[in-house]
């Protein structure tokens, strides 16, 4: 359970992540602008440990999501607040409690580890390698990564793309507990789903996680059932 | 095929689009801050038409994944470039053409028929069903729209929620072309992508799209089948 507390909001006029630009431009001579920000392309891991027949996915604070929780806790009118004249209800802006009532802690998503594609002398195999060692402990070579597809990920504002791949480590491979780079303050839990409980994992919406996650489990029952037995009961 | 020429970028100060906040947070007692951006939840929708057995996505120009593949541009160096000292290559900052090798008009992206959940008034089944009409055209009760799941979003930036849904339409239920609402500046284009090519479609790298198309396609197969017959020869 992770203890988030002391939360200020402030605007933010100068970022070094968040860099917006403007793109004014003709479309079939018609007259456009655009705002977007620059970003790096992604790779993302689908990890199957052969030795404990369970997937490895990754699991953190995920402030953004956080604060998109909190906008609509103040949106929506708490049980007890009073109509004002417009009939609209004033709520508090209080930060949401720690724990959902579905007892996630609020902000964490499950994910599959995943990172930028921020080192031009690298091939996306070897990225991918490196994310698979960091946040998940394994070691595999960049040789064993299957490519699964690509796509292009936040179309409306980066328009960049991720790659994904599948990788199959066993607990030979297991060198580390993972957990990411803290000096890039990463603070990564390592999780892992049975492969029995994946498709119902994937279809419970009451587990907060990203579409790579349940695209992939499915991406698996389809591409490796010949090999894996896995149960399709949803 | 989109004529895409005058473009110019400019840094942008001040976005009615994209709003950079910065949170300072304690997690576990360690000190941390992010940035991130304030935007809306949205849905998405897989249209299936059962008159005509074919997937309805809508295809349109992306400036961010435009300007994404003219960034890649600059950087990799032409094939005539000359190297200077350090050994990088100089590379013109020229506008990529507006045709990739592989035919598609380059920013143009294939995607499920989406909109922002803007409308407090409104069910997500509601939006979803202005979007299918206003996209595609199609004039289908909310009541028909199922529910496949939701996920999060943009968990680095934005946070937010989707949620995807399933339409069935016929033939009858077309009363308009689609295309967006064009005092929006939506310019989308209906595309009808038969069901027998919808999984060559969907792991065919060089058509570009998002990760929202391939999954809902496979969740189409592994959910419809007994209704539908899609090939699987992948």
């Amino acid at each position: 359970m992770e203890e988030i507390n002391n939360i200020e909001v402030v605007p933010c006029t100068e970022s070094d992540y968040l860099k917006p630009f403007r793109v004014h431009y003709n479309q079939n001579g018609t007259k456009k602008s655009w705002d977007f920000m620059r970003t790096h392309d992604s790779v993302s891991v689908l990890i199957f440990n052969t030795t404990l027949h369970c997937f490895v996915l990754v699991k953190q604070f995920r402030p953004a999501v956080y604060m998109c929780e909190w906008e609509k806790s103040k949106t929506q009118p708490p049980q007890s607040a009073e109509k004002n004249e417009e009939g609209a209800a004033e709520a508090e802006a209080a930060a949401p409690a720690s724990e959902s009532q579905e007892g996630q802690s609020r902000g964490v998503t499950y994910e599959l580890c995943a990172g930028l594609v921020d080192k031009p002398d690298l091939s996306l195999e070897e990225i991918a390698r490196q994310e698979v060692l960091e946040e998940c402990g394994y070691d595999v070579p960049a040789s064993k990564l299957k490519r699964i597809t690509s796509y292009r990920s936040g179309v409306g504002v980066t328009g960049s793309k991720q790659t994904m791949f599948y990788a199959e480590v066993s607990e030979d491979n297991c060198v580390s507990a993972g957990g990411g780079e803290p000096r890039e303050g990463e603070l990564i839990e390592v999780v892992k789903v049975p492969l029995h409980e994946a498709m119902t994992f994937a279809y419970d919406e009451r587990i907060p996680k990203t579409m790579g996650v349940i695209f992939s489990f499915i991406w698996f029952h389809n591409n490796m059932s010949p090999k894996y037995k896995i149960s399709t009961n949803v």
